[in-house]
Order: structure tokens, then C-alpha cells, then sequence
């Protein structure tokens, strides 16, 4: 039979991701500890942002392709407000989340064949972008407690890297990298003239530590920052994420943007700008809450004789664990996602999320104490 | 200095479209008929589903990858009722508009160096995002009546062809293809064995003529069509569109999606959802007042003497125009597109939008009869 074109090579690189699976093999019922989602809802002021400006008929056109003025005018204002970066207005580009900021950053800078040096484990859509790119994955492991060495990415760069990625307060294991490493990073990003890509959608997801950006440090322009509104407001469906970065780099990432997504969603953008210019509250609450069902977790998790390098931020915990552990707690109606699902250095951990009430989390502890049980 | 990391020769190949120079040549008081996107509000009935969804906390999570499967029912229900495709909901996914849906078709279908076919003049993405996906672009020329002859794109396919781009109604010419053009353009899926992508994003933007997918014709899955939102029902600014195709073919667009965009913006899947299963009136109110508004407009532009093909949908107009005229226009307070901005083709034509009200038409067209006689 004719009719069987073939793909692009770049997708059949790709897999769908293994969290999915897991996610299928579990009941309904189930207490899901896989989601990389807050539990939390937006915060009311983002929603009603939305409202008005749906109802005022200003979300209906074309936005500007970078997203509204006034939006980006936000962005740069809570960078004011709550770093050491300087964020001029005009380069930031809206984006449909983290997730096309970071392929607009790749798709800009990475050729057919260059390198890409990311954390193992890390964030699935690094290799799944990369290849996307058709560019080579070069996955790094991690240091004892999870974060990701200068050393090992500086080691990993050749003369085919265009780009590695740095990822803190970290998925899948919560790490915050130090304001010393982060200053490494940056100076790696100027002497080896690769870019950095800073992910740090978890940027206010901190509980110990500082989160610091390699933008703040780099003497170059080779840093692009990857923030959004996902995990900070709990806004994961409405697609609003930005990168920042020089103004050359703005301009070739915006002519990927430009084609393949014209501009972000509008009602989205009008909700972020609420977000980022209303009451910083929600966020607080949110990472408190977050930290204290880190510590139930991490209590629980200790007292069952697992290794837990202790989360900094994010809401992922990765302890150490036994073999067939993830199955057997999957088997007790617990949602947890296989460690090797984020690269072949995660095989032994387990990702835990903890976007869920402290109930969830007591009556999951009880499935896992059971399952450590049972395959020890 | 270090730190003057390279761009992708993706991006380098890629410029930022003449179009929006255009605007920027004109003055804030200008009248603008360059516009691709319908002057008219989004119904009400969808804005408010949007709403609802939002308040009722459905919009504030990721969806499914592919959108909801409620969204994903309602548009298979409207192929049902208006078309004679068939389409599952399985075999949908909804992207960030229309924008999106091209570049996960291409980034799935074309490798490095690959050849795609599209319409020259013809919508600007087809050019950007075929180099986007690191493949060759092949403009054909059109027939005198500004349609694509199959037996061009024919010629114009090689070994290295992945694919060719059908666009019905068109932007930037208004031109319809036939149903017996369709149906050969599937032949040529067929028989050649390459990707026929069909952009119908003005499919319901019909004034004569009858609007035909190849996906009707083919005999085999080589075609994906490509539609959504942002002209039937103004929603440019929520970006919603889809595209529909083979089980196969969707598992790899996915693929693409998953990772680049993860969902489309929830709210805008709501609105699109109450859209397509509300009523379709505002539809047919909105192609009456541009078929009233194209009848005014080509009686003025043929009693200045020039020569129009007669656009049978869309919103757009393309006389033959002599030198000189695009600006001689835009001098004159009236936006419009010159038509090399569309490809080489396009070169002594001007795009004329017609998505404006009649008397900015008729006030336009004053302009345009001055501009006439000035370059004359």
C-alpha cells in the first residue's frame, strides 16, 4: 500500500511520556502523588482579571506577538519588586507556558546535531525538546543531594554544545541549587560561550536556600531565564510562561513564536498580569503549605529506613528505593512516578508529589509503609 | 568578546514578516485593511462559556494533552453536521490555533533538508515554519484566478518532497479551490506518497463555490487538515485551533504538542467548545456582512480599472496594482499588505482585508482611487 510517509526522525525520537503510563496503570480512586500541578486553585483576583477582560472584548484579537505591553510591564515589575535581575519590558515574550518557552529557546539556538546538557534526572521535556530540536541529549547525573554540579556540566561540554540547562528549585527532586553554583553556571555559559537556560518555574517554591538566577551573574548575554505563572498561581491550564533574555536573543526566539503560536492566549495573559500585579499572599500560603507537608512526608518516608535528600523547593520529594517499591506502592493506590522516568540516573528513586492535602499524604504514607514492607 | 553564542540556522532563515512593517509605517489614525482577523466580537455564548468554566475551577488545570475530550466531541460533532468528513474525537488535537497546528504537522512529518510545497503568494507561516522544521520551502506560482493548480504542485514534487500545503479559502488571494481540485489534490497525496496538510482555517468563510476537503478524497491517511477557531468565530486572540488526522499521524503530532505547548489554553478550550455546539448564526451574520463588504469593495476597485479576481471567501481581496500603489495607499492613511510580502508571486499585487465596516471600506476606497490616479 502506498500512503505510508514516513515521520520526521526528530519525533521518532520522542517518546510520550512514561508518567502517563503510570497514571493509566492506577485505579480512579487512586491518590494521585504524580502530578506536577499545585492542588491549589488560581487565586481569585487572576480569575476575575480574565473575566473583565473577556467581558470588556479585549481578549478576542490578536494580542502583540510578545504578549500585551502591560503583561510584560508585570513581568518586569515583579523582577523589580523581588530579584536581583533588571528585566527590561521589551525582552520578555509571553509564551504557552514554560513548556514552549523552553522549545522557542532550543529551537533558537540548537542546529541539527548540537548538544544539549541537561540534569539526570531532570524534567522530561528536556530530552523530549532536544530531540525535537535534532539535537543530541546529554544528559548529566546529579551530586548526592540532587543538585547538578558545575563541574559535571562543564565536563560535559564540547565543541557541539549549544546550550545546557540548569533547573532550580529542581522536578523532579525538588533541589535548589546554591547562589555559588548558580554564579559557576554563569561563568561556564561565558567562558565555554554555550547558552544557559535557566528553568525557573519554581522560583518562588523555596523554602530553604535562596534561589538565585545565572542571569544575575553572567558578564555575557548567555543566559535565557524560563519562568511563568504555572507553578507560582497554580495556573497550569492557561498556558502562560515567558522567557527573558537579551534583546538578539528576543528577536530570534520570537521568530519561532511568532509562527508557531502568534501570541500567548489572551484571557491567559490578562489573568497573569492580575497575578503578578495583585496580592503575592496566595503564593505564601501556597509555599508554606507546601512545606509543611514536605516535612510530614519526609518524616514518614525516614521512618520507613528510606534515603530522602531533603527537598529546598519545588513539591517533589525523590527518596531512594528498593527495587519493585514503585510498583507495590502503585498497587496500594498510591500514584508515584518511577525515578528512571526522568532519565536513566533517576532508576532507585521514586518521585513523590506532595500537591496534595495532608490526608492524602498521612493515608499515602501508610500504602508506602506497607510496600516498603512488603519488597524489603 | 565571548559570549556571542550562534543562532539555529532554523531562526537565521526565518524573518520577521513583512506585514507588521507595514503597520508600523502607517499612522495611528490610519484605517486598517491589513488585518487577518474578522472585525467582529467573539460570541457571546462562548465568551461565557469560558467564563462558566473558569469560575466553576474546570480551567485552572492542564487539561489532556489533546485537549478534553468534551472540546474534542464538539468539534467532531460539527464535521458530523456540516461537512462530509468524518472525523473521531481520538484523532484531534487541539493546538494553540492554527499557527500551532502547522508547526506539529510539520515538525512531525518533514526532516532536515525535505521539501515542502505551499501556495506563493500564500500565508506567510507556510514559509517561516517549513524552515522552522529545518526543511526547504517550494513555492508554486497560481493560476490567473489566484487557485493552486494540482498539476503545479505535481510538477513541484521531487524524492525530498515531505509534504505540500493546501490553504481553501485562502489568505492572502480569497480564492476557493473546487471540489474537482480537491479531489486531485488527494490524488496526488495518494499516488506520490506525501503529506497533503489542508489549511481550512476559512472553511466556513464561503460566499461561492463550495469549500471540499482532500481529506474527503484520499484513499490513504496522507492528509492533515488543519482548522480551528480564530476566523469562524473571531477567537484569534484565544488561540484554539486543531488538527485532524490519522490515529498515527495524531500519536506523532502529539508527540510535538505534548511538549511543546503540553495543552491548549483551558479557557480558550472552553469558549471554543461553547462555540461549536452553540448557534451558529453570528457565523452566517459575519460571512453575510463580508460577502455584502467584498461586493463593495471589488466594484470600487474595478471602477478604478484594475483587475480583481473575484475572492469567493475569506476576508481578503488581491487586485493586480501598479507600481508604486501599496505605497502611494499607505500615504494616504489606508493599510494594506503589498503582495511580495506573500512570496515572490505576489510581487504587483496588493491584500486587501476586508474585515472592516463599510464605511471604512467606502472612505478606503476614496484613497485608493486617489493613490490610482497619483501613480498612473
Amino acid at each position: 500500500m502506498s500512503g505510508m510517509t514516513e515521520f520526521s526522525r526528530r519525533v521518532e525520537q520522542v517518546s510520550i511520556s512514561g508518567i502517563r503510563e503510570v497514571f493509566e496503570a492506577a485505579g480512579e480512586d487512586a491518590i494521585n502523588l504524580g502530578l506536577g500541578q499545585p492542588d491549589f486553585p488560581t487565586p481569585e483576583h487572576a480569575r476575575e482579571g480574565a473575566i473583565e477582560a473577556i467581558r470588556a472584548g479585549k481578549a478576542d484579537e490578536y494580542t502583540s506577538n510578545k504578549g500585551t505591553e502591560s503583561l510584560r510591564e508585570a513581568i518586569a515589575g515583579r523582577y523589580a519588586a523581588d530579584t536581583a535581575l533588571e528585566v527590561d519590558p521589551n525582552d520578555v515574550i509571553a509564551t504557552a507556558g514554560g513548556s514552549e518557552a523552553l522549545h522557542i529557546a532550543l529551537e533558537a539556538h540548537v542546529d541539527p546535531g548540537e548538544e544539549v546538557v541537561f540534569p539526570d534526572p531532570g524534567f522530561v521535556s528536556y530530552e523530549a525538546l532536544t530531540h525535537i530540536a535534532s539535537g543530541e541529549p546529554v544528559p548529566v547525573s546529579l551530586r548526592d543531594d540532587l543538585t547538578m554540579a558545575p563541574e559535571a556540566v562543564e565536563d560535559a561540554i564540547t565543541d557541539e554544545t549549544a546550550a545546557f540547562v540548569v533547573n532550580s528549585p529542581a522536578n523532579p527532586t525538588g533541589a535548589v541549587q546554591s547562589p555559588e553554583d548558580m554564579r559557576e553556571f554563569a561563568r561556564i555559559a561565558d567562558e565555554h560561550d554555550v547558552l544557559c537556560i535557566s528553568d525557573e518555574m519554581y522560583e518562588q517554591i523555596v523554602f530553604e536556600g535562596e534561589h538565585r538566577s545565572p542571569a544575575e551573574f553572567a558578564e555575557t548575554d548567555n543566559v535565557v531565564v524560563v519562568n511563568g505563572c504555572s507553578k507560582t498561581y497554580s495556573m497550569t491550564g492557561w498556558r502562560l510562561g515567558w522567557v527573558a533574555a537579551s534583546e538578539r536573543r528576543i528577536e530570534r526566539m520570537l521568530r519561532v513564536h511568532q509562527y508557531a503560536q502568534a501570541c500567548a492566549s489572551a484571557p491567559a495573559q490578562y489573568a497573569a498580569e492580575a497575578a503578578l500585579r495583585g496580592p503575592q499572599d496566595p503564593v505564601d500560603e501556597m509555599t508554606a503549605a507546601f512545606e509543611e507537608r514536605r516535612d510530614v512526608l519526609l518524616d514518614g518516608l525516614e521512618s520507613m529506613g528510606l534515603d530522602v535528600p531533603t527537598p529546598q523547593g519545588a513539591f517533589y520529594a525523590m527518596p531512594e528505593v528498593p527495587e519493585g517499591w514503585v510498583d507495590a506502592v502503585i498497587d496500594r493506590g498510591v500514584v508515584v512516578v518511577p525515578g528512571d522516568a526522568f532519565g536513566e540516573h533517576g532508576a532507585g528513586y521514586a518521585r513523590i508529589s506532595y500537591a496534595a492535602s495532608l490526608d492524602d499524604i498521612e493515608t499515602a504514607l501508610d500504602a508506602m509503609r506497607e510496600a516498603t514492607r512488603a519488597v524489603q
